[in-house]
């Protein structure tokens, strides 16, 4: 008896080929609509689909494979006596290959534009039921949803006749993969709610990892479809070795940061905090602040900048060993001075973000955690100064900083800045005074004069005195503290102007 | 034309109430199988789907639905001339409300010893096909996969004759989100790569949360079905407010603490860090050294016991603000003195664990980092003692203690620690020396004589300097930097024992 495969694909690559060697293996081929068309214009025989099923295409195609003589055959064990004389009866005959892939859905929800007549239009029916009825069956049946899988399946009928199980059982979980990934997306695009009863993420393969945290910890980095396009899966790598775990992390939290900045901005990040954040009217001078802003913790970090690198910049970064650089671009000067550096990573992303990701996840144990990202910032708060003494303009922009890195910052976070930079971070203490005393020991004679940020309310007096004997002359912190005029009262007793910005940032 | 509704169900609940309750507003019932003889049995007029479609179920049950007559009924467009002229051609009849449930896939693969051919048995091909068709044409078509939802359509259907488009549009996302997550299972079940070019992940909603991190940012806690048991997803609470995003982080945090120890061990948790790890002959001791270890910052924390919390322990544990306690269990005394705080939360969790989470997730903005969790401990380390002076046993179980908790301090992490308990953390720091320096402020006096882990190994060997000073005797780190016989020369120089674990322990 012949032997059947059914041809029904959306992406033609690679198909016409795929069918000549099926015909030439003395497949018979049985497709429909635009395939159909695409084989028979180029000489390939073709059973259409209709003549199997008696039964015509209906409803603007919404109705051509879902029939018993198509699933019957997909769906029936070859092996079976009773199904094989079920088959008889009924005149299906099996078909032994699927090779389908199905409307593009995500494809046409990402068009500028696109109707909810055209999206609904475009979820697929009778496509994934194929696939699925044929997955289901892999233990006769070998069904192809991905054009990459041709070569190895003809390589397998070449040989022997026959794909072996371990393929078809491959292929099957791939189709599942692919259709799970296929209703996620039509579920998010038709989901209103923000947390559903069910929720269901798809992501795709951007790279393996050596390994994650630690070496004994397999890892891979997923892409978002459809999520926030500043983002370090869509950076572009220029010179160096592939990122590692901990590199995309880092890198991922400099990103954030440096994207706080319209003026030239440099951060250095080292263990997802920021070591040294720096600004400046030229880029130079804004890595010249991040750098002295810690010169210790920079050494193997990793650094942002929000603007074209540079040669004066370059010449700088060259001379510290760093492990990634990530900026909009890099001049060509710079690039050559930066790449005869073998193990530096230099990566561009485009800073003109389009889309933003609307929730993060985070794993706990048998569980996950979703949240809207932490996207408030400085000018949206609704900042009150609550001391006699108003900051002045440069401890305003102190003030400024230093509530856009405290942000970014693990907490308990304390943050010490003078208008250009870092001078003291305090981060992911268990108590707030512990993070102060960091920030202090840090910016030591430089906190005199300096700001600082809470990124939540004190809980009594003890930091202002704290800060006040560093030498702090401007605060900014949430407030809402039942204790909040203890600690008003001590910045007034010590001249300090605080400010409040009714919003915490705790980050963990 | 009376109007039809296809109801097909696994899940039974509530169904013979609802079909009643449609044919008493005038619905033909359609159904097969099981619904159908059920709905016979208890007399409701049921049309068998093999009269609509003239053609018989085949290939055990396979095959059923698979049938224009069924499809076309879904998918045509009840007010497009074109579709209802074909429609009429053919005999197909329009299908108002299609009421399906699946096979139980996963309750099938959740049993012990499922076989491969039952798991495949259960993949539902006929059901999802027609809540996917009803789903997509939900402009008109009412699709149910819940039986919750059954009071909402019936009250729309008594009220107005039909459902809103509204409701239609919800009922299709959720028929959406079920496919979905149906596939996502389906295909964990099937893929053997540890990481597949598409990787969708599904979770179930366990809880609303009042806000995430921080109250501008909206979040939920989801369960992973089929994940570990060792979760707060698990947990029973059993006094005080809901637990709150940064409650549940931090239970988890000290959950995996805990579960590091055999003896009775208390673990205070601040900022996703331990404040305070403390054991002993008895839980009440365990706390006194947790709570010593760090009195101030354990306030407002939330603790971990592995064992049932008696009276004496309670007693203590009222004595201080707590956020939460988790334990195995309470003994009846120790819950009515910790229930008469009102603002504590009181959770049991099951410490026999069965299933593990296999893998952890975290976003990064446009995309995902997979990994294993960091899983390895003390004694699964290849340790190595380095330096001229073996640990005395004292020595050897600070080192152990120190190990077991500093994989869980975020990095860069060192901890100092006697043969019981920790005596300072530090956390989350840019540099290593710093981190120690915390440490060993917080330690005290009490670093005289103590042990040291680091989480990572020493660059230099200015860290063992630093320790000496601070008195440590005991040294545990991974090892592994090309300036080790640094560490190990000034080791040596000072007395102290040093030993390698060749495994690094970095957290974020």
């Amino acid at each position: 008896m012949t032997k059947r495969a059914l041809i029904s694909v959306s992406d033609k690559a690679g198909i016409l080929e795929f069918a000549k060697e099926l015909v030439a293996l003395g497949y018979e081929i049985l497709s429909t609509g635009g395939t159909k068309k695409m084989l028979q214009d180029n000489n390939v025989a073709v059973t259409a689909v209709d003549e199997v099923t008696k039964f015509p295409e209906i409803l603007d195609g919404r109705v051509k494979t879902l029939n018993p003589m198509i699933h019957g055959g997909l769906l029936g064990k070859f092996d079976d006596a009773s199904h094989q004389a079920q088959m008889n009866e009924h005149g299906i005959e099996p078909i032994e290959i699927v090779c389908v892939n199905l409307y593009p859905f995500v494809e046409t929800i990402s068009k500028p534009n696109v109707t909810w007549d055209d999206a609904i239009e475009n979820i697929d029916i009778g496509g994934p039921t194929m696939l699925r009825s044929a997955a289901k069956n892999h233990q006769y049946v070998t069904v192809i949803v991905d054009s990459n899988d041709y070569a190895h399946v003809l390589e397998e009928l070449k040989t022997d006749g026959k794909t072996t199980i371990e393929t078809r059982k491959k292929l099957a979980a791939k189709v599942f993969r692919h259709t799970a990934a296929y209703d996620s997306y039509i579920s998010n695009y038709l989901t209103e709610e923000e947390f559903p009863e069910s929720l269901t993420l798809t992501y795709e393969l951007k790279q393996n990892l050596r390994y994650g945290e630690n070496p004994h910890q397999k890892a891979a980095f997923y892409q978002k479809h459809l999520g926030s396009d500043f983002s370090l899966a869509y950076a572009t790598q220029l010179h160096g070795k592939e990122l590692s775990y901990n590199n995309i992390q880092d890198g991922n939290a400099a990103l954030q940061i440096v994207k706080e900045f319209e003026m030239a901005a440099a951060v250095a990040v080292k263990h997802m905090n920021p070591c040294g954040v720096g600004t400046g009217a030229t880029l130079e001078e804004a890595f010249d602040k991040a750098y002295a802003a810690d010169p210790t913790s920079i050494f193997g970090g990793i650094i942002a900048l929000n603007m074209e690198v540079d040669v004066a910049t370059a010449e700088k970064l060259s001379h510290i060993f760093l492990e990634i650089i990530i900026a909009p671009s890099f001049s060509q000067e710079a690039l050559d001075i930066l790449t005869q550096k073998k193990n530096i990573r230099l990566l561009t992303i485009p800073f003109a973000q389009e889309k933003q990701d609307k929730f993060n996840v985070v794993s706990v144990e048998g569980g996950l955690l979703v949240q809207e990202p932490d996207r408030h910032c400085f000018v949206d708060a609704d900042i009150k100064v609550v001391t006699d003494r108003e900051p002045t303009e440069q401890e305003w922009e102190a003030l400024q900083l230093g509530w856009s890195v405290v942000k970014h910052v693990k907490s308990n976070a304390i943050v010490v800045t003078d208008a250009q930079m870092t001078l003291g971070v305090g981060a992911g203490q268990m108590n707030r005074v512990g993070a102060a005393k960091i920030a202090f020991e840090q910016a030591g004679e430089k906190a005199k004069g300096a700001a600082l940020a809470s990124d939540a309310f004190f809980p009594m007096g003890d930091t202002v005195e704290a800060a006040a004997a560093a030498g702090i002359t401007a605060i900014i912190q949430p407030g809402g503290s039942i204790k909040d005029q203890d600690s008003i009262d001590k910045a007034n007793e010590y001249g300090i102007a605080m400010v409040f910005t009714g919003v915490r940032h705790f980050k963990h």
